[in-house]
């Protein structure tokens, strides 16, 4: 069993990294929407042709962040959708929102004080956790079925 | 052609109101979640039985709320998603993701401050409003081709 | 909002009536399985002929039945799985896998001493009752946005 | 022809290594739930965090398991599903049944006493046995088209 | 619950009527293929132009024919299948294999001589009768839970 | 049998008429995209407001246009599409790849001058017709049996 | 770009090695239901005991070998079903309507004088040949894009 | 993350070639349709035999060819569609509305003076281009999060 685990949600902090070291040995792969934000917000007038209009300018570059990021959610075993600090973060819903349409297994990494906000999210999913060294864990007992000692 | 709407979103305003009197004559069936917010919160310790941990608290209810509002947006033709002013509305996003994936036609009304937080979501819809008469506007038009005059 | 319940499950007490009397006045529909006891062990070799064999005098018998259920499970909007006291029920819990890997909202109705048998099946439930009345409020509130007061 | 097979259930005898080993030399995989059975009673709050109640110590677990679960049952070729002498085995069937909406070709393995039991399970395989030696059979037959001398 | 009835296959003897007549007071609609056997063979040419090369005749019917057939077996509840005592009746198998692919349950209609050609149709149905009168029975019990006196 | 056909494609004739009267008495109901030029390019900015670009002018039209003719499709039971004389008509055979990759019976209506042209178009189509009379003699054979006399 | 054909059909001549040898170094793959007489129609009993009544007997044999027949149709790339000149063939008619409902692309390998009788399974598919050597031509065609010279 | 891109449409410029080169050292695999014009025409007479009436003549070609396509489409990740100078190009068209309703990431390939007549295909696609190399761009973006500098 390989398992290909989508990382999804925040990008300002390490919890991808975190997973991805902790999950050294295990029989897993890792992919991820493109992380950095000015990249990400300018991909798609930086190819396509630059916009006056912020609508458009935007409206481009999630359209080709779609590309990759729709298809590596439709080909994920398993989706995280991590929750940070700061901003709307809505992007981070609407792909969990469409993991649990297609049934794929969500594991959500938020925060207490997000508990209430995220009551849907969380009912959406099969792990809700708030360290990403829990995802790990996860990830390790699903491969081999081992539990932290 | 009778089309169904499902009106996922913010429940504090009167946006409902507007697109549903807005749309008399037209032959649309609308539908929303359950919108008195006391009721919604806790409707799974009201019926289940009460927790003493938030996160069971709100689970439960999360969990009866989707079998209404899952049921809603699988057997809707049209999804209008609302992001109000104010909270996180990540249920709103998520609707709006998992709407997504099952391919209905989705309309996001939202605020142009909200602009660029939303737009993986923008990306996602084939129309973005600010006012719910433009819904009515769209849903006019899709029914009977007549365009505002 | 119209809604299609299946009533899955034990056919030796009288927890249909309770809800399908309790849902009098909501906007529901209710099917069952043939719930004969007689009729559906014999239902196989009473149409397509006698078997010596009690393994294909049920085969055929289950299969007939399978026409009546399949469908039922298929067509419903929301499918309740009822435990009872007695026997395996193995059936009750095929059909609430079934209903699962249809996306079926499913409540399960079960009783406190098969809690931890059951823990795979809850898990996939979207509510745990443990009376009919509480499958009623549940409805009651799906539809009407109601709470037992 | 590689076949992926699930061996769902029972985990208390060695049913899946007399399987496995009998199924040397053909080109078949195997998985299986966690068969560690304190492991998979606990693995929820071991990860998650611990519960004062019963039922959401085991509803953790559950999910946690049903990641594996999920995905096994999912990419499987071929389902089997073993029904032992103990327990409720409500799993087993769930799992049964879920394979079976999705259109799993599904081998079951079980006890003479439970035929009757057993049979709404029984009508929805493709083939019933009571040794797992005949599980093995099977595959064989069906990756080299050889029977049993 | 309505059921929708498709009989598929021979169009030579009296069996629809039959089953038709003795279905009269249940809930059920039927529909057919064109069973003018003339107009079935012809309606290609009649309607889009003669062919001269004979293929090319049968090919154009064969494809309006399948405009009626394709939509009544997916619109189906319950698809039965009769194979008669003549002709090759390869239309009957092939509906038979694209209704089992769609996951309709299926009545097969046939006669004791044809077991044994029949048995990969026998083993995808969840009846074999070899009378209309028994798809009757079997129809009246899916609807009703009454056997047959 | 009802049977809901969408009329795809070609504005600027009165083929659509003539399918609609030729077809009075038959079990069926008709729908089609707007057909009102002017509003159906103007669609997006009359409601959602001016663009100073015309791709994006178009754009926002094209989305809410989508909004109908997806939903005509994708309940639609047989898919017309008609290839008229002028204009490049690459919606219609967007629509006619639509309609063929969801598995919906399609009739073209198409000019002996762009038989090569749309070769792969034909070669999805259960049907290909030349004038709108044999359109209505399909669907008059498709509902009652009756060829043209 | 590889290719699983699925060789379905017909296991008296030797068409399935016309077309394997014919297809030496193309990019294929091929798979076969159990070619084997004796054997495909005695693995049901050979394997889970012996049957008094012949229908049984089939039964099991035909459930047993649908785990693999139905393996190789749903992971085919591409489905040739062979009709010969002997016996009903109702299984490959069965396969080719199990597979055109799946919407794998089929091409059908059958006699001139079977063609009005097939005329529906023909129409069908994407190719209706009459010689292996026409199937490998296709085959080699569309893995390479050249025509037999 | 490994991408299968299939190149629909235009055989008569460079554009597949310069995608092609220009992806040099990404993770990706290409494929076509036979893009050889006089083997793509000929495919069905040449290998199933001569037709006189040019309708069958392209009918028999166009479903050899399809059995690629098809194939190709329905197994790719991105699907790329080119709008050249010349011709009707009715299968560009029908290639981009199959890839959308199979879910596809679509990029249009296409020429200013096509604006509008192509604004229902570029309303379904994920990117509009006017050059290869921004189809390039796009491609290692999404594989690597690199823009061009």
């Amino acid at each position: 069993m390989t398992l290909k685990i989508y990382l999804s949600g925040e990008i300002h902090t390490d919890w991808r990294e975190r997973i991805i070291d902790g999950s050294k040995g295990l029989d897993v792969t890792f992919s991820s929407p493109v992380t950095d934000h000015a990249a990400s917000d300018d991909c798609g007038v930086a190819i396509l042709g630059a916009e006056d209009n912020k609508f458009w300018h935007d409206h481009k570059g999630a359209k080709v962040n779609a590309i990759r990021t729709r298809h590596e959610i439709e080909t994920a075993d398993i989706v995280v959708v991590r929750f940070g600090e700061k901003y709307k973060q809505w992007n981070a819903a609407f792909d969990a929102g469409y993991a649990s349409a297609l049934g794929k297994p969500m594991i959500v990494l938020s925060m207490p004080e997000h508990q209430h906000a995220l009551k849907e999210v969380h009912a959406a999913a099969l792990a809700v956790t708030e360290e990403p060294e829990q995802v790990v864990d996860i990830l390790r007992y699903t491969l081999t079925g081992t539990l932290p000692s």
